[in-house]
């Protein structure tokens, strides 16, 4: 069994392309189709999901994972090896937090012989990704696709700190719910609040709460979210339209 | 084969990661998204969902189902077994209609041992519910994941009544074309209306007609729905915009 | 392994039901939804989605397709066969340009012996298709489904014309970026232009551009699409909407 999980910020016909590519090359793969509703060209956002995601999968799952603003220039495209996941897509840091989070990273060019005939100038996910995927998926090594790098885009999530009356973060990702997530990490929040207790955010009151349940309906409350990072949430609400954050702005938490 | 579904009021990365968790535990199991449209917390639209689909699949498949808005409550985790079909998902109604229309049922609480390591305080989902599919879909026994209990939650579609000039019934479901599924079974319309027949809903004229195209394009009709129950429609259009009708109210069809 | 596509205009429940009827018809089936997101009854872009995509697919693929205005009334029910690949769906033209692209096709009207007992009037897809569909994926052969015919509904995309300074085509597709697909072939554009000149396109400036990329933000560009017709785009922005594209009107480029 073979299993290929997708992420892209395209949705319509374009994800199914890139299956029936694959399935053309190999038998029975199983796709999951971990989002398509990345925004065009966010390649911060489509990093955090695949973070936060591809290490539950087991060993030896490939992530195919296109947000490709560069699609047509000459940014590389890559596969990433860590602790035997395979991460596939372009070199513009997409795949480095997720493939760093599992262990020691290799990285390797993917070279002509897994492109298809014709590549186009506009859907390199069909003509170049999803070839590379269909072809770890039929069994060939990495080492027979590509070829070893050492430079290579990277992709930060960037540093979280905290004072005695304040945490300073980033947003890393808007669910769509409208569950705000950052990367400060649960720890520093469990060391800066006690449950219930009052908070603000961008000047809002907020509830420090262990879940959503805990608080009145449409109350901001701050929590540890699913993906272990401080989360702002508002109780059967939409955080980012009360706080009106989009994309991804630094964060203040205080006393 | 195994065949597990997922019914959800989340989109996003949240459905993946409840599939990375079964497929870490399983090999090779058929993954069907029944819906992930649910509005949040909508426990009723989500019974009938499952209702109206989950006797369609074959015998042994397991039925995920998570909308949960008593998440890290003291509500519990079940598991529904029925006609040798799986139920599992919160204790809060969601699962008994389906269930109980297949044949009697037994539910079981679901214990520690299919819990993942550290159970977050908001998403069961991936930390509690997957992780059962995941073992049932390996082999194991309900018995051997969980204990029967007597007393869990119930939840009913209401009754419908007919009088000589009036059906009585209740919203059960808008589907995304915004078509309203009602709680009124197609035999008692049958009985009170003959094709073609001018009838009224909450004050508007409609036509009762055995299908779509039978009407003028625009005209709001009252049809025997593919679910068996009473629904209205607007012939291209959308029937709850026209009659301004969200969640679950009483509705009145008179001649 | 048997591969079966879904191109529908409805999503919700509706699709799971048909991928349960085939369910309990045979095993391990690998579903592809190629797009629900069809405009209600557009037949016209539902046949460009099935043009563009299934010639991707390995021989043997079943593509299930329910865009279907005339359901209920006395319009046919066919299987087409076109190199090995089988289209399953509605008589209304939607099945025709994608098989005709793949060579010579034979049409079947399906029978009675394809169809589940009792047959809605509002859902086909559910009642008919997709019991066709499970007979052809659990072996049967098209000739014990259906019975061969001679006549069907045509679909044609209409032709396209060049002048010296003048290009003249039809809107097929608009997808989910508001990329507008014409029925302009990309060689009759490219014998029209040079790369970076200026073109109008419905009085508007418009660069011919090989690439999203090699144009500002938010201009407005012509290029040769993934599909390889000329495609209307606004890098990083909406060209349906900035040229105000509904539906599928005739469309012209200027020099």
């Amino acid at each position: 069994m073979k299993i290929i999980t997708l992420t892209t910020d395209f949705k319509d016909l374009y994800p199914a392309c890139m299956k029936a590519v694959i399935l053309d090359m190999c038998e029975g793969p199983t796709f999951i189709d971990l989002t398509h509703d990345i925004k065009q060209g966010d390649i911060l956002s489509a990093a955090f999901a695949l973070y936060t995601t591809t290490h539950l999968f087991p060993a030896g799952t490939i992530h195919l994972a296109v947000v490709d603003p560069g699609v047509g220039t000459s940014r590389k495209a890559i596969i990433v090896r860590a602790a035997n996941h395979y991460f596939v897509g372009p070199d513009n840091g997409l795949l480095i937090p997720a493939a760093q989070s599992m262990g020691d990273i290799e990285v390797f060019e993917i070279g002509k012989k897994a492109m298809l005939g014709k590549v186009s100038n506009t859907f390199h996910g069909r003509d170049i990704f999803a070839p590379t995927a269909g072809l770890l998926a039929s069994g060939y090594k990495v080492e027979d696709i590509g070829q070893p790098i050492e430079s290579f885009k990277k992709l930060s999530f960037g540093e979280a700190n905290a004072t005695v009356d304040k945490l300073y973060g980033k947003v890393l990702y808007i669910d769509s719910f409208g569950n705000v997530i950052t990367n400060i990490p649960s720890k520093m929040l469990e060391a800066f609040a006690k449950p219930a207790e009052k908070l603000l955010v961008q000047g809002n009151v907020a509830f420090y709460s262990p879940t959503y349940g805990k608080v009145q309906k449409n109350e901001l409350l701050i929590l540890t979210g699913s993906h272990d990072f401080l989360e702002i949430a508002v109780n059967g609400g939409n955080a980012a339209q009360r706080l009106d954050i989009t994309d991804h702005p630094k964060i203040q938490i205080e006393k």
